[in-house]
Formats: C-alpha cells, sequence, structure tokens
C-alpha cells in the first residue's frame, strides 16, 4: 500500500550509488510533499504533451523517444508562444538523474492546451504546432500511434503514466460522495476531499486480454473492433467487473463477444499499462475454444471474429513489422475485413500474436 | 468490452439447456436495462447484508455459505422489524435459477442498514439483530471474517462483488467532474452523468500481492501490517500505480515496504477480488529477494519483516487450519511480534503460503 517514505538512506547517497529502492522512496516522497515537489520543480526534467499529442524526437523505423526537455529551455521556448507550463499541468512521471547538477529530479508531464485563433486569424493552429515543434527540436504525433509504435517498454509506459494521469487529473475536479472540490497533489498521484476526508487516487481498471487458439494450437481466433482501422485484426479484451478474477473476466468477455464458451484460461504471466480511451492495465490470457462451436459476435462490439491459420497470421505479423505506422492500410471496403495488419509493435496484442505466430506460446509459464 | 446484449439465443433456452454464454449475456441485458431489471425484482433471490454484516448459514467448520431468501420472505420478514429492502439497495450479482418456476432469474445483493434505537429504550441493537437472525434462519458475520472464511471460491467472489458495488454506490452519487448527481444503474454496474454524459463504472484497483523467498527457495520473507492481528504474518501487497506492470508494482512495493530490490519478479497467474478497505484485484506474484540484504522496513506500513523457514511457516499453517476463526491468538504482547498464524483461507495469500509450504510453490506455471 502506498506509504510514506524514510528517506534514512536516501540523503547518504552519492551521485551514482541511487539505488532502485532510493529511488522508488524518494518518488514516493514527492507525491507525499507537494511542498518538496514544488521545490524541485525549477530543476525537472520535463516531458511535453500539447493538445494530447506528445512530442517525440528520431527516426519513425526505430530510435524514436519521448523527448526530454529541461525547465529552463521549455519555460523560454513555450513563451515564446504565448505558452505557459506550471505545476497545475504537470503530473511526476519518474525520478531521473541530471548530469549537470550531479543531482536526481523529478521527471515531469505536462500538458498544455494551444487556444484556436479567431476564425479570421491568417494563422492555422497547426501551422503554430509546426514551428513551435520546429523550435523543440522534435515533432508532436497522435497519442495513440506514439503508444502504438514507441519501440521501447519504458518509454510507452512512461507516456501511459503521464495521459492516465493527466486524464484522471482533469476528470476529478469534485468529490463523487459530497461534491465538495478535490484538493490535487501536485504529482496527481491523489485528490482529498477537504470536507469528508475521502482521497482519492487515479483510476484505471484491470482489463483481460486474450488470444484464442484451437485445440491442436493450429488457428487462432482474432477479431475486427467495430470502427477500427480497415484490415486490422487483433485479440478479444474487455473490462474487469467488480467481484471477479481476471480469468473469469478473459472467459466472460469472450462469451459476451462471440458467443462461445472457452475450454480453457491461462494467464500469461505479461501486463501493460494502456491509457486509452480510459486508463487500464491489460493482463495477457490464452483460451483455448472449439473451431467447431458457432461463433455468434456481437455486433455493437465488433465487426467480425474469424480463424486464422498460422501462415495467415504470420503474413499479417510481417506486414505489420515491415510497415509499422500502417500506412498502406487496404482502402478498399472490400478488403476492409480480411486479415492484413495486426496491432503495431506497441501493442500488447502485437506481442501475443507474435508470439504465437512464432510458435513461442506454449513456452510461456 | 461491455457490450449490448444480443439475447437472440436465450429466449429460445429451455430450463435446462441455458448456456453460460446466455447466463453472460443474460447479465450483461439486466445490467444495461433497468426496466427489465427491475421487472424481475419480485421473482429475484437475495442475499443480505445488514450493517454491512453478511447474512450466513452453516458451521463454521465447513459448509459455511451466504444465505439465499426468496424476495417474498424477505420482504415479509424484515418488514417484520421494520426495515424496509428495496431496489435502490440493492445490486445484481447472477444469474441463478428458480426450480419453482423452471426459470432464470437475478441473484441480488440487498444492503441493509438498521438505526440505532434511542439511548433510554430497553431494546438494544445488538439483541435485534440476534433476534432478526434468527427470524431469517442464519447468523449475521463480520464482513472481513467471512470473506477469510467462506470455503468457496464462488460465495467470496459473490460477496466481495456485492460489498464492491454497494460501497461504490454509496460514495458515487456526484459526477467527478461537474458535480451534478448521477444516474445510477439499479444493477450498481455504472452510473451517468446527465449533465456531462460521462458514465462511470465501480472502481476497484489492481494489486500486487507477493510471496518473497530466497533463492534457494528454503525460506520466506513474511511481514506484520501495522495494526494487525498479534501473531499474524502475510505477503507483501499493494496497490499498482498508473502506468506500472503488474510485476512493476510487485517490485516497486517490496522496495518501498521492505527496502530490498528484488532479484526476480514472475506472476502466478492466480488472482482474486477482495473488496476492503477498498476494492482490488489481488494478483499472486512470486519474488526472489537475497536474504543477505539489510532489510528496511516502512514502520508507517509494516510492524516487522522476517524470514522464515519453511517448518517454520508449515507450522503456522497447521494452526490456522485447525483454527480457521483464530480464537487462540496470542493476547501476550511479547508474542505480538511472533510468527502464529497465517491469514486464514479465503485470503490468497493463504493459498500462496500454503503453496510454499508445501513444496508446490516452483511447479506454479
Amino acid at each position: 500500500m502506498p506509504g510514506r517514505l524514510i528517506l534514512r538512506r536516501f540523503f547518504s547517497s552519492s551521485w551514482n550509488g541511487m539505488s532502485y529502492v532510493e529511488k522508488v522512496r524518494l518518488l514516493d516522497y514527492w507525491k507525499l510533499h507537494d511542498s518538496k515537489l514544488l521545490g524541485d520543480f525549477n530543476k525537472s526534467q520535463l516531458l511535453l504533451m500539447i493538445d494530447k499529442k506528445p512530442l517525440i524526437v528520431g527516426a519513425e523505423n526505430g530510435g524514436m523517444t519521448l523527448m526530454v526537455n529541461s525547465h529552463a529551455e521549455l519555460k523560454r521556448k513555450l513563451g515564446d508562444y504565448g505558452l505557459v507550463f506550471e505545476p497545475a499541468n504537470s503530473c511526476l512521471l519518474d525520478v531521473v538523474p541530471n548530469a549537470a547538477n550531479k543531482d536526481f529530479v523529478p521527471l515531469l508531464g505536462t500538458s498544455v492546451r494551444t487556444v484556436e485563433p479567431p476564425e479570421d486569424s491568417p494563422v492555422k493552429r497547426e501551422d503554430v504546432m509546426k514551428m513551435l515543434a520546429t523550435t523543440l527540436g522534435g515533432r508532436f504525433m497522435d497519442l495513440r500511434m506514439a503508444m502504438l509504435t514507441l519501440a521501447e517498454e519504458r518509454q510507452r509506459n512512461l507516456l501511459a503514466t503521464f495521459q492516465s494521469l493527466m486524464r484522471w487529473a482533469d476528470i476529478y475536479r469534485r468529490c463523487p460522495k459530497c461534491g465538495t472540490a478535490l484538493k490535487m497533489r501536485l504529482s496527481k498521484s491523489a485528490a482529498e476531499c477537504t470536507y469528508c476526508v475521502r482521497v482519492y487516487y487515479p483510476t484505471f481498471s484491470p482489463v483481460a486480454i486474450t488470444l484464442i487458439t484451437d485445440p491442436t494450437d493450429e488457428f487462432a481466433l482474432l477479431v475486427r473492433h467495430k470502427g477500427s482501422v480497415n484490415g486490422v485484426y487483433t485479440c478479444v479484451a474487455g473490462f474487469a467487473h467488480s467481484g471477479e478474477t481476471i480469468a473469469d473476466c478473459a472467459k466472460r468477455e469472450i462469451a459476451e463477444e462471440i458467443g462461445v464458451e472457452a475450454k480453457s484460461i491461462r494467464s500469461l504471466g505479461l501486463s501493460q499499462p494502456w491509457p486509452m480511451p480510459d486508463s487500464s492495465l491489460m493482463c495477457a490470457h490464452h483460451a483455448v475454444c472449439n473451431m467447431g462451436d458457432e461463433i455468434d459476435v456481437c455486433f455493437d462490439e465488433l465487426e467480425s471474429a474469424r480463424w486464422f491459420s498460422r501462415e495467415e497470421v504470420a503474413k499479417a505479423l510481417k506486414r505489420t513489422i515491415e510497415d509499422p505506422m500502417l500506412r498502406n492500410i487496404p482502402r478498399d471496403m472490400a478488403q476492409r475485413q480480411e486479415l492484413v495488419y495486426i496491432p503495431p509493435q506497441g501493442a500488447i496484442a502485437h506481442r501475443l500474436i507474435k508470439l504465437w505466430a512464432e510458435n513461442k506460446f506454449k513456452a510461456i509459464k
């Protein structure tokens, strides 16, 4: 349970000597003590989102990362565009070394909104965003595409934290019990009702995400979500309900979405935080279903659900890896329901489907 | 994702023929359609909590279950005591067969609060509760003890659902974004803001619960939580934070609570919903730590953290199984920090510690 800090060892640690434990305890300390985090705000390193688009550097085909800015630089550059960043729009993400000062400083996320210029203005918002990106030395990217294509797990999880905390802080303004204004912590890790003294923590929900195979393990059942990008198939997924185990959830979601009762469910011991549309923690499972069982698709959720051979899945995997931004999506509606792509590498569904396509699935314990 | 229902097959199903899929879809249908659930309210079967104490039947040493009441009977018996139950105090738990009508009916949970009699009243609240329990043919039990001692997983998970939904519905009365009164669904599975049209779902958080062993697997590290019952040791546990994987959470909690960096973390693929103090989904992990690493207990959370041999743990397990209500707790403060008991069988911690004590731990895949 989130605990208060014993900094006993922290303050004695040297630049090189900060251990994992000290780092964890320092983060916890900042989460609990607004004044300390505020005191370190000017020293912080920052990730940036403008209008929910993260600032990215590096090439699309590898090496793409979230751009880290120093407080002074970001303040100056955003100031030149009339944009303000401040503690109220920021959240605490991590502890990072600051080589210049041989110090450890907060890694924050700052989320800035632009204002639409007046209709008769000669300047368009997109143009300003482009200029700003150039000034900052990076580019702004759609949040979902960034989550799907950032290669490093740490980068994706930082971005998930950033979006989840800012979204939560944006919604949790009043106590759901009594309606009193909540006092939000600077870190965005909790908010307190000053009237009924309840503390609220950022909400996110466990989700079971499940790759379904037949008993021979030669075929996988993949689904197309309603309104998803043409030609993309993925795993069944759904939010856990109160009182369910996560395996119960996997089984129920399969029944709800494709009308089939799974013969078995096993956890794969992998999980991934995901910030859209609501914050969740995706927990990977493997289900076995009979290919003979009639599929009865819930069309409120899905467009189709189909069995594919390992070869068909492997082809879609290859296509996705070669074209991670899915630029060659079929425009043709006839091809919409074909298996052309799977989700890009940043999605846990990609990881599951890849393991299965490469025949490494049964080895996961 | 929670979907709307296709009842195509449901209405054609016969009494004996209701499949798992039909059951899941009927539950979903009731969750989404208040009028349908309300229409079936008078036919429902009900679990009861009075002042947060569930109504139980059966002997303590096995066979103890939640008492199921018919709507008519419960209405009459509670009415005799001036207690009212109604849809507003009820939540949807499951679909159950009603043999009398060859029908499927909602299993609801109803939570009733009594009023403290005036100070000068000759009747005490406990006496009324005892009489009421006799009338109902069961007894009221402390919620935590019921969760810890109900033998069947299904019974515990029903009780977890019941408490989680009622607690959530009690807190979520106003939209956290705009403060408008929320419209709560009859099932307590969602609440909608009529002003900003946001839908809120019952909140519960993933928790990593971790049994720590040394690399030889001969010793386990167990902890005593602050203020817990004398002589009880258990596993490290804590709520996941936004943006963490559940394995990250397990590692961080160990660092926060006992000041040690785990060498490895693996998921055990087991989970359990738990409704107290906040609703959570406990996800079981195994961590390996070095016995030589200095333990630095976070005293805000824990009273102590100690390594025990398998023999010591096996003794505490045996004592707990023989005395599941922990009636022989050491009264002596000197024995408070001794390993006397582990949590009773209803806790996932019990399951983890038992598997390890019986040397079956490494076999879990």
